[in-house]
């Protein structure tokens, strides 16, 4: 089968050496293929090497099955961790809900305006608060009884991304398994504080003087996964727990669209349960 | 003895009822005493009653004396807790240092531009690195050995109030008891995040976006007082632990100035390990 | 006609003087009224003195035209101005709009959340972009094809509060004056700096690292009426206009939906073309 | 003569084209050279390329001079604008101050504590009351009466960059054109509103809800210079124009702190009045 990219997203992680970039743009440069951005990161510590390679494949000399052939080699070479994405695809995103609104119209108005490069065919719920949303935007809705039934919706909606956006559930190991860093979720307190529930009681109760949201990938730990991006709004004395959580709504809403953004940019690379987001 | 003052600072805590504010500025109005600045705050949850009033006694008739008595027994009556200030009065302000400057410099050059309504006699340290800052500023330097030197040191300079400016040692708990919300400490951390050493190792090693510094009274529990200011700052994965430790020092030294400034005009009420902190 | 409130937003301007907070607030007191909250604020350069009181008629041993001469009675010995508000009564908001949607769904979005004190009867727009809207949240929608129209549709639908939420007209003079300090515009630059049409290239064109916005009330000076609220994000050379025009929505939103929220909970004084934002 | 560096900045400017990248990493890995840094810009409307590049000599198998030849060659090519930086020489810096302090001490003490890779051999001044902070740390003074005495100053210390640390005086043109680019001023006020004197009584008489400073490069016309770094601080009716000045000192220290890093660095690339700060 031949793929045909107008665009395409290199990422590679390799053990840090001399020659990386000089090795992959120049195979680049001689497939006539033109790069629109380059962000590379070392690890001094780890000695890793992390570059994300935007290009351009209008004018190429080659397919993308001899592109990849070429690069892998260089990747075998490198002893390296390599992966391609169509920047223009798609992807099919399920947003997963229990009665807070916010975040999810965020998401859908986002994506409306073309701010978001995905599809969102699903709205899934154990609840039927969220199905007024599903029908002012014209998305199937699912309400669940159980998170067994999760699955079989994602299989059969081709499902690439889950997005949690206060979807009070655990959700369970098999599907953590399966979407490895493909589950993004919104947690509304400034971890690693305030894990579990009720961050902005225990903010309250703690007396902070600022409270945060945090996007993450989510693992079998909870609220432990790899941090994606986080927010932060400045609170005093005068904020209830309830003005706290009003407040705190536009930060949630706001990290894990950019967290969602970013994920669909292919921008993130996961190692040793922290990210690099290149922005 | 005849106290004389140009201002005055109330503070007055009480149970929440009808007519406290009636009756404790009708008092002032009556002695011809000009309110410049009235803050209150109701705690729903514990009702109780929080107000701050800053006054102009300029064209009062009558003494402190007597205006203390007439409030005094307006406080009785509302089972209240209260206390008086001289905002024009310089306290005395200790500095405790290990090795880090920053933060000290930053507090005798706002003295120095008249930000900060104090004296700043001495500076204490274990080590000898900080010499240097109280040649520069000639204030006197006590090298200690042993925290049990400091009480003495501290009665000796009539000392009002103690700054842990990165002074990396615990303070003997007799001190502790004495200078009860009297003492404010800077720690390197997004509190309740982070306690204890080396919290930028530790959010490197947690992979957060965001980093933080907390300025807090100290109480027996370490890094537990009641926070005053918080402030925090981006980081993403090009951060080393040097570079956060850099970036750091800047939130640092701005949440511990806002935290003495505030002390020092006595804008600060301490209630269940909370602050309020009046703007 | 007997007005019956259960709170009350009290707001005086006056000439500084002694005393005015005790007797407004024995007032108060003597009625059995409850106080909520008070704010005060003295401007030393005009001498004039601003109070907002919240206050829990719910107990109160008068009725509200007769605490209505009280008031008025010191009023007029202070030479002030004075005004009462209903906190508990809904406004009527029209929302004005033209192509942008993100600042009309997230006032949408807040209404139905419950974060905003007011009805929203109509959206406006000369175009037909934004009917999709208002059939998602079952609002009238008026296409309108001339600012004359107006006047009308504001007067049938008994609108007291309007909001232009990137409305790219201007408003005829008759209705400025007719809704002064009525009329709330978002304007998608940090004002004073890039006034008129296009803000976004204009920050691009001179290259500065932070780009804003601002909520104003509308007057006849384009672009110069007094600033309600302000918020700003960083940029960068990467930076097109188009992502500066994506990243600035995101503050836009923000601020016109707390200079709204602060209109709508009866917050804002206006003096000399500026506004005291009681928080 | 033979240039010995252990680490380089190269900075290249050209149209944009394909293969820039490969072709300038091939040159060093050929000459096994490490790459540390590599950050690329392409600004679509000029359709220009700008790359910086930071990379370790350590084991390279050529001495600079020929290094510089080949790169040369490349450059002339690719019809660009090339410069070589060795990261690891000190500028020297002259400050230039008027009465304002702070933003001179935290220069001072930044460099002390290692955050800034320069030497500070003078401090210049049109009144005396800064000689204190010279003798504090040990740094020569210059009061000058006129400003034609500064390029004699400039030349016989060798300055590389000169700080215009809130100095309130036009600086002559001569000047500014031998040291183009080589002149930061730190500006007290949210350019491009509020140019010229007293900004933040422009900023009070506005009332506007934000306040910012801004660092720039000198050019011929005043506060028009291409901008480097902007940072904002919230206000409020409450602020009176001393309280912002009081303020704005953190802000406009930082900002110029910024600035003069990314400038000691070699991250700045100028180009159309505008900058392009690598971070």
């Amino acid at each position: 089968m031949t793929i045909i990219m107008d665009k395409i997203v290199i990422q590679l992680i390799c053990p840090d050496q001399q020659g990386i970039i000089a090795q992959i743009t120049s195979i680049l440069y001689d497939c006539k293929i033109n790069i629109l951005s380059i962000e590379q990161h070392v690890d001094d510590n780890e000695k890793k090497f992390y570059i994300r390679i935007l290009a351009d494949l209008k004018n190429a000399n080659i397919a993308f099955n001899q592109l990849d052939k070429k690069i892998s080699v260089l990747n075998n070479k490198l002893n390296g961790k390599l992966t391609f994405h169509n920047p223009t695809k798609k992807s099919n995103v399920a947003i997963l809900g229990t009665k807070e609104s916010e975040p999810i119209y965020d998401l859908l108005i986002k994506k409306k305006a073309g701010d978001l490069n995905c599809n969102i065919p699903i709205i899934i719920s154990n609840h039927n608060n969220l199905k007024i949303i599903s029908k002012q935007f014209d998305i199937a809705y699912y309400k669940i009884n159980n998170n067994n039934e999760l699955l079989d919706i994602f299989n059969k909606n081709n499902i690439d991304l889950i997005v949690l956006a206060r979807y009070m559930q655990i959700i369970p190991q098999n599907i953590i398994e399966q979407y490895k860093n493909k589950i993004i979720n919104i947690h509304h307190g400034f971890l690693p504080a305030f894990k579990g529930p009720n961050p902005y009681r225990q903010a309250f109760e703690k007396g902070v003087k600022i409270i945060g949201a945090t996007a993450h990938y989510v693992t079998e730990e909870l609220d432990e996964g790899p941090i994606l991006y986080q927010d932060v709004v400045n609170i005093n004395h005068k904020h209830s727990v309830n003005e706290m959580i009003q407040l705190g709504r536009g930060i949630e809403r706001n990290v894990l669209y950019k967290a969602v953004k970013a994920h669909l940019n292919h921008k993130i690379i996961v190692y040793n349960n922290k990210t690099i987001v290149f922005n």
